[in-house]
């Protein structure tokens, strides 16, 4: 199959040049020159159709041919906050996967038992560019700062609240079940899933009285980032239009 | 949480002796003595409570006090059949998430647009049993040795039979649609996945010619080692107990 490359250009719309990081690539691997044909996507439902009207050895120029505004392909927002792994491969590529199979935003928690209490939010969102590219998505997912546990659950959010977690002396609910109930607002989705040594007691607790719903993601002991690849997979699996 | 430690041994009912590489780990890292229990899963549905009875230097016997047989976690057996990436690693962190996540069997293709025409299984199936023991599964999946792609779809299976492919002039029904259907028989399943350049048109259509039914996994441009993945979470969500 033939590959079509796809810019990565946010405000395509609006702006006329490629960024430097993509100038780049266009014009001093792929070559590209004036009038050449190429495809963007703005990271906020748009791909476009394009061709290069100016490329210098630094800038590149191009002309909107056409614009393709896309349909979601799941229904509401589907946002993931996670306790990133001590392994920083671990959370990269739960990343990238979480991109590919589809969410909207990607949230990093500050928690008690943390074995990582930092994160280079630029270099993650660098990876998940790169799959929305790859797997060419029309909306990027956005990613955000690293942020305690307390500040996070106590922020407002739209549509449904779950925390996943391993305690079996707390309730909990099959994920996946409840994903697929029918939802009567927009369906917006925020699922929070613990660090290696697991949420603590008391901020599940903390979680509950803040409306968030107690689920397992079933019977498997998930590492850290299986368990939040598979609450993307879920959501993305019962929300599909 | 307190981290219980297992120990794979394969026919743990039946011998009396740790593995060489569990010995190890249980007498030098471990320092296991005469008396201590440990817990030991066979990888054909059973736990087993034991006690060591005699560690020497280089062996470590143990006497089983308790065997506690599992039921499945979903119905039938999940067999993927995916030719492997080009990068290694890819690929074996797949093996190591579909472990987690759950499934029976896999098996590696050699297709007509392979990039990798070799695989160490040995090496595959130490990545599956680390997996198998750090998720604490009753069941290890098989590992099979890479054959050609139409000596896999010639040889019999039970169940059901799919092969998920790009090609938009094949007919191809949902893949997780078609997992959710009741099943007549036991509920195997077989799931093929191809190499980055997908299946051949030719090979698709052999496939179809013994049986399996064209799929896909969703409007969602995957990697190989994420569609297998996703092949694996569909099929285990589908088929829950």
């Amino acid at each position: 199959m033939k590959e079509i490359r796809y810019f990565f250009v946010p405000d395509a719309g609006k702006v006329t040049e490629l960024p430097q990081e993509e100038a780049k690539h266009a014009l001093k691997v792929l070559r590209l020159t004036s009038g050449d044909e190429i495809n963007l996507m703005d990271g906020e439902g748009n791909f476009y159709r394009a061709e290069v009207s100016l490329a210098s050895s630094k800038h590149c120029l191009y002309q909107i041919l056409e614009t393709f505004p896309q349909q979601p392909a799941w229904k509401g927002k589907v946002h993931l906050a996670i306790a990133p792994t001590k392994m920083m491969d671990r959370i990269e590529w739960m990343a990238e996967k979480a991109t590919e199979i589809g969410f909207d935003e990607l949230s990093f928690l500050s928690a008690k038992f943390s074995e990582r209490k930092t994160i280079r939010v630029d270099r993650m969102d660098k990876i998940v560019v790169s799959a929305v590219k790859q797997s060419h998505k029309a909306w990027k997912p956005v990613v955000n700062e690293m942020i305690p546990f307390k500040e996070f659950i106590a922020q407002p959010r739209t549509g449904k609240k779950y925390i996943c977690h391993c305690y079996e002396e707390i309730d909990k609910v099959d994920l996946f079940a409840e994903l697929q109930k029918p939802f009567d607002d927009e369906g917006d989705v925020t699922i929070l899933v613990g660090p290696e040594g697991d949420f603590s007691i008391e901020e599940v607790q903390l979680a509950l009285q803040h409306g968030y719903v107690s689920v397992s993601l079933g019977t498997s002991r998930l590492r850290t980032e299986t368990a939040g690849l598979m609450a993307v997979a879920m959501a993305n699996l019962a929300r599909r239009i």
